[in-house]
Protein backbone atom coordinates (compact mmCIF):
# COMPACT_ATOMS: atom_id res chain seq x y z
CA UNK A 1 0.00 0.00 0.00
CA UNK A 2 0.88 4.06 -1.07
CA UNK A 3 0.50 6.32 2.40
CA UNK A 4 -0.53 9.71 1.09
CA UNK A 5 -1.84 12.73 3.60
CA UNK A 6 -4.58 14.70 3.25
CA UNK A 7 -6.60 17.81 5.98
CA UNK A 8 -9.96 16.90 7.36
CA UNK A 9 -11.67 20.94 6.26
CA UNK A 10 -14.74 19.68 7.56
CA UNK A 11 -17.72 16.91 9.77
CA UNK A 12 -20.86 16.97 9.01
CA UNK A 13 -24.39 14.71 10.18
CA UNK A 14 -28.18 15.10 8.71
CA UNK A 15 -29.96 16.67 12.37
CA UNK A 16 -32.86 14.95 11.13
CA UNK A 17 -32.33 11.23 9.66
CA UNK A 18 -35.36 11.78 6.96
CA UNK A 19 -33.29 14.90 5.71
CA UNK A 20 -30.74 14.57 2.99
CA UNK A 21 -28.48 17.66 3.53
CA UNK A 22 -26.23 17.80 6.95
CA UNK A 23 -24.76 20.24 9.08
CA UNK A 24 -21.36 21.06 10.67
CA UNK A 25 -20.37 19.40 13.63
CA UNK A 26 -16.90 19.70 15.59
CA UNK A 27 -16.67 16.07 16.28
CA UNK A 28 -17.96 12.22 15.33
CA UNK A 29 -17.64 9.45 17.67
CA UNK A 30 -17.57 6.44 14.58
CA UNK A 31 -19.15 3.60 15.39
CA UNK A 32 -18.93 0.24 13.64
CA UNK A 33 -22.35 1.04 12.84
CA UNK A 34 -21.61 4.56 11.22
CA UNK A 35 -22.34 8.12 13.08
CA UNK A 36 -24.54 8.14 15.57
CA UNK A 37 -27.58 10.23 14.52
CA UNK A 38 -26.95 10.40 10.85
CA UNK A 39 -29.37 9.43 8.02
CA UNK A 40 -26.80 6.53 7.03
CA UNK A 41 -26.19 4.84 10.48
CA UNK A 42 -26.56 1.19 10.83
CA UNK A 43 -25.02 -2.44 10.36
CA UNK A 44 -27.43 -2.98 7.31
CA UNK A 45 -29.03 -1.06 5.12
CA UNK A 46 -32.10 -1.74 2.18
CA UNK A 47 -30.15 -2.08 -0.96
CA UNK A 48 -31.23 0.50 -4.18
CA UNK A 49 -30.39 1.33 -7.92
CA UNK A 50 -26.66 0.99 -6.48
CA UNK A 51 -26.79 -2.99 -5.86
CA UNK A 52 -28.54 -4.11 -8.85
CA UNK A 53 -27.79 -8.09 -7.84
CA UNK A 54 -30.51 -7.15 -4.77
CA UNK A 55 -33.99 -7.09 -5.24
CA UNK A 56 -34.90 -3.77 -4.65
CA UNK A 57 -35.54 -2.82 -0.68
CA UNK A 58 -33.58 -6.12 0.19
CA UNK A 59 -32.01 -5.74 3.52
CA UNK A 60 -28.13 -6.09 3.35
CA UNK A 61 -24.67 -4.73 4.89
CA UNK A 62 -24.26 -1.27 5.25
CA UNK A 63 -21.08 0.00 3.06
CA UNK A 64 -22.40 3.77 2.88
CA UNK A 65 -21.81 4.72 5.93
CA UNK A 66 -19.84 7.75 5.66
CA UNK A 67 -19.70 10.04 2.22
CA UNK A 68 -16.61 12.06 2.28
CA UNK A 69 -16.03 14.56 -0.43
CA UNK A 70 -12.61 16.36 -1.90
CA UNK A 71 -12.58 19.92 -1.45
CA UNK A 72 -10.71 20.53 -4.97
CA UNK A 73 -13.61 18.13 -6.93
CA UNK A 74 -16.53 20.29 -5.13
CA UNK A 75 -14.66 23.14 -6.83
CA UNK A 76 -14.30 21.83 -9.91
CA UNK A 77 -18.41 20.55 -10.10
CA UNK A 78 -18.82 24.10 -9.32
CA UNK A 79 -16.74 25.63 -12.08
CA UNK A 80 -18.56 23.34 -14.14
CA UNK A 81 -21.84 24.15 -13.62
CA UNK A 82 -20.73 27.88 -14.07
CA UNK A 83 -22.01 28.39 -10.31
CA UNK A 84 -20.13 30.31 -7.70
CA UNK A 85 -19.61 27.38 -4.81
CA UNK A 86 -21.02 23.59 -4.16
CA UNK A 87 -21.74 23.26 -0.13
CA UNK A 88 -21.07 19.65 0.95
CA UNK A 89 -24.34 20.17 3.15
CA UNK A 90 -26.21 20.46 0.01
CA UNK A 91 -24.92 16.46 -0.80
CA UNK A 92 -25.27 15.15 2.52
CA UNK A 93 -21.35 15.10 2.93
CA UNK A 94 -20.48 13.59 6.36
CA UNK A 95 -16.71 14.77 5.50
CA UNK A 96 -14.75 17.19 3.33
CA UNK A 97 -11.06 17.20 2.84
CA UNK A 98 -8.92 18.55 1.34
CA UNK A 99 -4.91 18.23 -0.59
CA UNK A 100 -6.26 14.98 -2.17
CA UNK A 101 -7.95 16.12 -5.92
CA UNK A 102 -8.37 12.93 -6.80
CA UNK A 103 -10.60 11.79 -4.32
CA UNK A 104 -13.16 9.96 -5.99
CA UNK A 105 -10.37 7.48 -8.31
CA UNK A 106 -9.44 6.33 -4.74
CA UNK A 107 -9.70 2.69 -5.00
CA UNK A 108 -12.29 0.15 -3.03
CA UNK A 109 -10.21 -1.45 0.02
CA UNK A 110 -7.93 2.23 0.71
CA UNK A 111 -8.49 2.55 3.75
CA UNK A 112 -8.64 6.58 5.75
CA UNK A 113 -6.73 6.40 9.10
CA UNK A 114 -7.14 9.54 11.84
CA UNK A 115 -5.31 10.74 14.54
CA UNK A 116 -7.48 8.70 17.05
CA UNK A 117 -6.66 5.70 15.91
CA UNK A 118 -10.35 5.66 14.05
CA UNK A 119 -9.96 3.95 10.65
CA UNK A 120 -12.27 4.45 7.60
CA UNK A 121 -12.62 1.68 4.70
CA UNK A 122 -12.91 3.05 1.02
CA UNK A 123 -15.92 0.92 -0.44
CA UNK A 124 -15.43 2.77 -3.88
CA UNK A 125 -17.04 5.60 -5.38
CA UNK A 126 -20.45 7.55 -5.02
CA UNK A 127 -22.53 8.33 -7.74
CA UNK A 128 -24.60 11.63 -8.64
CA UNK A 129 -27.89 11.70 -8.04
CA UNK A 130 -30.39 13.95 -9.25
CA UNK A 131 -31.21 15.25 -4.98
CA UNK A 132 -28.28 17.00 -4.60
CA UNK A 133 -28.79 18.79 -7.72
CA UNK A 134 -32.33 20.01 -7.22
CA UNK A 135 -30.69 21.22 -3.72
CA UNK A 136 -28.55 23.33 -5.93
CA UNK A 137 -30.87 24.55 -8.12
CA UNK A 138 -33.02 26.09 -4.84
CA UNK A 139 -29.67 28.34 -4.52
CA UNK A 140 -29.07 29.17 -8.15
CA UNK A 141 -32.88 29.77 -9.68
CA UNK A 142 -31.68 31.98 -12.38
CA UNK A 143 -29.22 28.64 -13.63
CA UNK A 144 -31.28 26.43 -15.90
CA UNK A 145 -31.56 22.59 -15.57
CA UNK A 146 -28.95 22.30 -12.77
CA UNK A 147 -30.51 19.01 -11.45
CA UNK A 148 -29.67 17.25 -14.59
CA UNK A 149 -26.72 18.77 -15.55
CA UNK A 150 -25.20 18.05 -11.62
CA UNK A 151 -25.96 14.20 -12.22
CA UNK A 152 -23.68 14.99 -15.52
CA UNK A 153 -21.22 17.39 -14.44
CA UNK A 154 -20.42 16.18 -11.39
CA UNK A 155 -19.91 12.54 -12.31
CA UNK A 156 -16.41 11.42 -11.37
CA UNK A 157 -16.19 14.29 -8.54
CA UNK A 158 -18.93 13.05 -6.12
CA UNK A 159 -16.07 11.52 -3.59
CA UNK A 160 -16.50 7.83 -1.48
CA UNK A 161 -18.27 5.98 0.77
CA UNK A 162 -17.06 4.57 3.25
CA UNK A 163 -17.70 1.75 6.30
CA UNK A 164 -16.22 2.15 9.69
CA UNK A 165 -13.46 -0.09 10.12
CA UNK A 166 -11.97 0.69 13.50
CA UNK A 167 -14.48 3.20 16.14
CA UNK A 168 -12.59 6.34 17.51
CA UNK A 169 -12.86 9.82 17.42
CA UNK A 170 -12.84 12.16 14.55
CA UNK A 171 -12.19 16.40 14.42
CA UNK A 172 -12.17 18.89 11.55
CA UNK A 173 -8.55 20.68 11.25
CA UNK A 174 -6.64 17.19 11.50
CA UNK A 175 -3.76 15.06 8.99
CA UNK A 176 -5.42 11.85 7.70
CA UNK A 177 -3.37 8.85 6.29
CA UNK A 178 -4.68 7.38 3.47
CA UNK A 179 -3.52 3.75 2.39
CA UNK A 180 -4.06 3.65 -1.26
CA UNK A 181 -5.39 -0.12 -2.12
CA UNK A 182 -3.17 -0.97 -5.52
CA UNK A 183 -4.00 -4.76 -5.18
CA UNK A 184 -5.67 -4.29 -8.66
CA UNK A 185 -2.76 -2.47 -10.14
CA UNK A 186 -1.81 -4.20 -13.31
CA UNK A 187 -4.40 -6.55 -13.45
CA UNK A 188 -6.87 -6.95 -16.25
CA UNK A 189 -9.48 -8.76 -16.10
CA UNK A 190 -9.73 -11.27 -19.14
CA UNK A 191 -13.64 -10.72 -20.91
CA UNK A 192 -15.55 -13.99 -21.61
CA UNK A 193 -13.30 -16.16 -19.49
CA UNK A 194 -13.99 -18.02 -16.61
CA UNK A 195 -11.45 -15.79 -14.26
CA UNK A 196 -9.13 -13.13 -14.36
CA UNK A 197 -5.28 -13.31 -15.37
CA UNK A 198 -2.08 -10.90 -13.98
CA UNK A 199 -0.89 -8.98 -16.73
CA UNK B 1 -20.70 -5.62 -13.34
CA UNK B 2 -20.00 -9.49 -15.41
CA UNK B 3 -21.81 -12.64 -14.14
CA UNK B 4 -20.19 -15.73 -13.85
CA UNK B 5 -21.73 -18.93 -12.79
CA UNK B 6 -19.52 -21.44 -10.25
CA UNK B 7 -20.61 -24.72 -7.89
CA UNK B 8 -20.52 -25.36 -4.49
CA UNK B 9 -18.86 -28.43 -3.87
CA UNK B 10 -18.15 -28.31 -0.16
CA UNK B 11 -19.18 -26.25 2.57
CA UNK B 12 -16.92 -26.75 6.10
CA UNK B 13 -16.46 -24.93 9.30
CA UNK B 14 -14.38 -25.43 12.52
CA UNK B 15 -15.51 -27.75 14.92
CA UNK B 16 -12.96 -26.24 17.77
CA UNK B 17 -13.08 -22.43 17.24
CA UNK B 18 -9.35 -23.08 18.90
CA UNK B 19 -8.60 -25.75 16.08
CA UNK B 20 -7.60 -24.02 12.36
CA UNK B 21 -8.96 -27.35 10.66
CA UNK B 22 -12.67 -27.54 9.68
CA UNK B 23 -14.83 -30.36 8.71
CA UNK B 24 -17.62 -30.49 6.18
CA UNK B 25 -21.40 -29.81 6.82
CA UNK B 26 -24.38 -30.03 4.72
CA UNK B 27 -25.31 -26.20 5.42
CA UNK B 28 -24.16 -22.94 6.76
CA UNK B 29 -26.70 -20.44 7.83
CA UNK B 30 -24.72 -17.34 7.09
CA UNK B 31 -25.22 -14.81 9.33
CA UNK B 32 -23.95 -10.84 9.24
CA UNK B 33 -21.45 -11.98 11.99
CA UNK B 34 -20.26 -14.78 9.64
CA UNK B 35 -20.21 -18.55 10.07
CA UNK B 36 -21.87 -19.32 13.62
CA UNK B 37 -19.71 -21.52 15.45
CA UNK B 38 -16.92 -20.98 13.04
CA UNK B 39 -13.04 -19.62 14.10
CA UNK B 40 -13.55 -16.25 12.27
CA UNK B 41 -17.43 -15.57 13.25
CA UNK B 42 -17.65 -12.02 14.57
CA UNK B 43 -18.77 -8.47 13.60
CA UNK B 44 -15.02 -7.79 14.31
CA UNK B 45 -11.61 -9.34 14.96
CA UNK B 46 -8.15 -8.37 15.93
CA UNK B 47 -5.62 -7.21 13.54
CA UNK B 48 -2.34 -9.20 12.83
CA UNK B 49 0.05 -9.21 10.48
CA UNK B 50 -2.80 -8.73 7.49
CA UNK B 51 -3.30 -5.13 8.63
CA UNK B 52 -0.32 -3.59 8.95
CA UNK B 53 -1.90 0.08 9.18
CA UNK B 54 -3.07 -1.00 12.80
CA UNK B 55 -1.01 -2.18 16.27
CA UNK B 56 -1.20 -6.20 16.32
CA UNK B 57 -3.98 -6.60 18.26
CA UNK B 58 -6.37 -3.57 17.28
CA UNK B 59 -10.03 -4.36 17.09
CA UNK B 60 -11.17 -3.82 13.91
CA UNK B 61 -14.56 -4.74 11.66
CA UNK B 62 -13.80 -8.71 10.67
CA UNK B 63 -13.68 -8.98 6.52
CA UNK B 64 -11.97 -12.30 6.95
CA UNK B 65 -15.49 -14.81 8.10
CA UNK B 66 -15.72 -16.89 5.53
CA UNK B 67 -12.42 -18.25 3.05
CA UNK B 68 -13.01 -19.97 -0.34
CA UNK B 69 -11.12 -21.75 -2.66
CA UNK B 70 -11.22 -23.07 -5.91
CA UNK B 71 -10.54 -26.72 -6.22
CA UNK B 72 -8.55 -26.25 -9.49
CA UNK B 73 -6.26 -24.12 -7.78
CA UNK B 74 -6.03 -26.14 -4.91
CA UNK B 75 -5.53 -29.38 -7.24
CA UNK B 76 -2.54 -27.27 -9.00
CA UNK B 77 -0.83 -26.31 -5.65
CA UNK B 78 -0.84 -29.78 -4.75
CA UNK B 79 0.40 -30.70 -8.32
CA UNK B 80 3.40 -27.92 -7.81
CA UNK B 81 4.43 -29.72 -4.42
CA UNK B 82 4.46 -32.83 -5.88
CA UNK B 83 1.78 -34.52 -3.43
CA UNK B 84 -1.51 -36.35 -4.41
CA UNK B 85 -3.81 -33.77 -3.19
CA UNK B 86 -4.54 -30.86 -0.17
CA UNK B 87 -7.80 -31.23 1.62
CA UNK B 88 -9.52 -27.98 1.89
CA UNK B 89 -10.00 -29.10 5.82
CA UNK B 90 -6.76 -28.78 5.62
CA UNK B 91 -6.15 -25.26 4.68
CA UNK B 92 -9.22 -23.98 7.22
CA UNK B 93 -11.34 -23.63 4.36
CA UNK B 94 -15.29 -22.64 4.62
CA UNK B 95 -16.21 -23.28 1.14
CA UNK B 96 -14.78 -25.31 -2.16
CA UNK B 97 -16.38 -24.17 -5.38
CA UNK B 98 -15.66 -25.93 -9.01
CA UNK B 99 -15.65 -24.13 -12.24
CA UNK B 100 -14.37 -20.99 -11.41
CA UNK B 101 -10.36 -21.75 -11.56
CA UNK B 102 -8.98 -18.02 -11.18
CA UNK B 103 -10.54 -17.35 -7.83
CA UNK B 104 -7.90 -15.64 -6.35
CA UNK B 105 -7.61 -13.18 -8.40
CA UNK B 106 -11.56 -12.48 -8.15
CA UNK B 107 -11.10 -8.20 -7.21
CA UNK B 108 -12.47 -7.43 -3.93
CA UNK B 109 -15.90 -5.90 -4.35
CA UNK B 110 -17.20 -8.67 -6.28
CA UNK B 111 -20.37 -10.52 -4.90
CA UNK B 112 -21.10 -14.39 -4.53
CA UNK B 113 -24.75 -14.91 -4.61
CA UNK B 114 -26.75 -18.59 -3.67
CA UNK B 115 -30.21 -19.83 -4.56
CA UNK B 116 -31.42 -18.57 -1.33
CA UNK B 117 -30.70 -15.17 -2.19
CA UNK B 118 -27.40 -15.21 0.53
CA UNK B 119 -24.53 -12.95 -0.22
CA UNK B 120 -20.61 -13.28 0.16
CA UNK B 121 -18.62 -9.84 -0.62
CA UNK B 122 -15.16 -10.52 -1.82
CA UNK B 123 -12.70 -8.82 0.37
CA UNK B 124 -9.52 -10.12 -1.32
CA UNK B 125 -7.11 -12.61 -2.29
CA UNK B 126 -6.01 -14.95 1.02
CA UNK B 127 -2.07 -15.47 1.34
CA UNK B 128 -0.76 -18.61 2.26
CA UNK B 129 0.31 -18.51 5.64
CA UNK B 130 3.04 -21.62 7.26
CA UNK B 131 0.51 -22.75 9.41
CA UNK B 132 -1.60 -25.33 6.45
CA UNK B 133 1.80 -26.29 5.30
CA UNK B 134 2.64 -27.96 8.51
CA UNK B 135 -1.21 -29.72 8.66
CA UNK B 136 -0.20 -30.72 4.95
CA UNK B 137 3.50 -31.73 6.19
CA UNK B 138 1.80 -34.16 8.86
CA UNK B 139 0.02 -36.12 5.89
CA UNK B 140 2.98 -36.47 3.78
CA UNK B 141 6.03 -37.30 6.01
CA UNK B 142 8.22 -38.15 3.43
CA UNK B 143 8.20 -35.37 1.56
CA UNK B 144 10.63 -32.40 2.94
CA UNK B 145 9.77 -28.92 3.81
CA UNK B 146 6.60 -28.85 2.63
CA UNK B 147 5.62 -25.57 5.07
CA UNK B 148 8.01 -23.44 3.48
CA UNK B 149 6.90 -24.52 -0.23
CA UNK B 150 3.57 -24.28 0.85
CA UNK B 151 3.85 -20.46 1.16
CA UNK B 152 5.74 -20.29 -1.93
CA UNK B 153 4.17 -22.63 -4.44
CA UNK B 154 0.62 -21.85 -3.37
CA UNK B 155 0.90 -18.11 -3.35
CA UNK B 156 -1.85 -17.09 -5.82
CA UNK B 157 -3.87 -20.65 -5.48
CA UNK B 158 -5.08 -19.47 -1.81
CA UNK B 159 -8.43 -18.67 -2.74
CA UNK B 160 -10.47 -15.11 -1.62
CA UNK B 161 -12.33 -14.32 2.22
CA UNK B 162 -15.62 -13.09 2.31
CA UNK B 163 -17.71 -10.64 4.47
CA UNK B 164 -21.42 -11.82 4.43
CA UNK B 165 -23.26 -9.15 2.80
CA UNK B 166 -27.29 -10.57 2.89
CA UNK B 167 -27.81 -13.39 5.68
CA UNK B 168 -29.28 -16.96 4.26
CA UNK B 169 -29.08 -20.55 3.89
CA UNK B 170 -25.77 -21.77 1.77
CA UNK B 171 -25.62 -25.47 0.48
CA UNK B 172 -23.12 -27.88 -1.20
CA UNK B 173 -24.32 -29.16 -4.68
CA UNK B 174 -25.47 -25.48 -5.75
CA UNK B 175 -25.00 -22.98 -8.19
CA UNK B 176 -23.47 -19.63 -7.51
CA UNK B 177 -23.46 -16.48 -9.46
CA UNK B 178 -20.40 -14.34 -9.42
CA UNK B 179 -20.85 -10.87 -9.60
CA UNK B 180 -17.14 -9.67 -10.78
CA UNK B 181 -16.44 -6.38 -9.80
CA UNK B 182 -14.72 -4.48 -12.97
CA UNK B 183 -14.62 -0.85 -11.01
CA UNK B 184 -10.72 -0.66 -11.62
CA UNK B 185 -10.67 -2.29 -15.01
CA UNK B 186 -8.44 0.37 -17.13
CA UNK B 187 -7.39 2.60 -14.13
CA UNK B 188 -3.88 2.60 -13.06
CA UNK B 189 -2.53 4.51 -10.30
CA UNK B 190 -0.40 7.28 -10.22
CA UNK B 191 3.09 6.81 -8.19
CA UNK B 192 4.28 10.06 -7.10
CA UNK B 193 0.96 11.90 -7.48
CA UNK B 194 -1.04 13.23 -4.85
CA UNK B 195 -4.34 10.89 -6.29
CA UNK B 196 -4.94 8.65 -9.34
CA UNK B 197 -6.45 8.86 -12.97
CA UNK B 198 -8.43 6.81 -15.32
CA UNK B 199 -6.44 6.26 -18.35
Amino acid sequence: MKVLNARVEALLTTENPENFVTSRVPQIDLMYEGIPGDRHFGYTKLSNGRERMYPRGTEIRNRRQVSILSQEECDEAARRLGIKTIKPEWLGANMVISGFPSLSQLPSGSRILFPSGASLYCEGENFPCIYPGQIIQSYYEDIPKLPQRFVKEAYGLRGIVCSVEREGEIRPDSTIDIYVNLEWQGRNWVEGGTGCEVQ
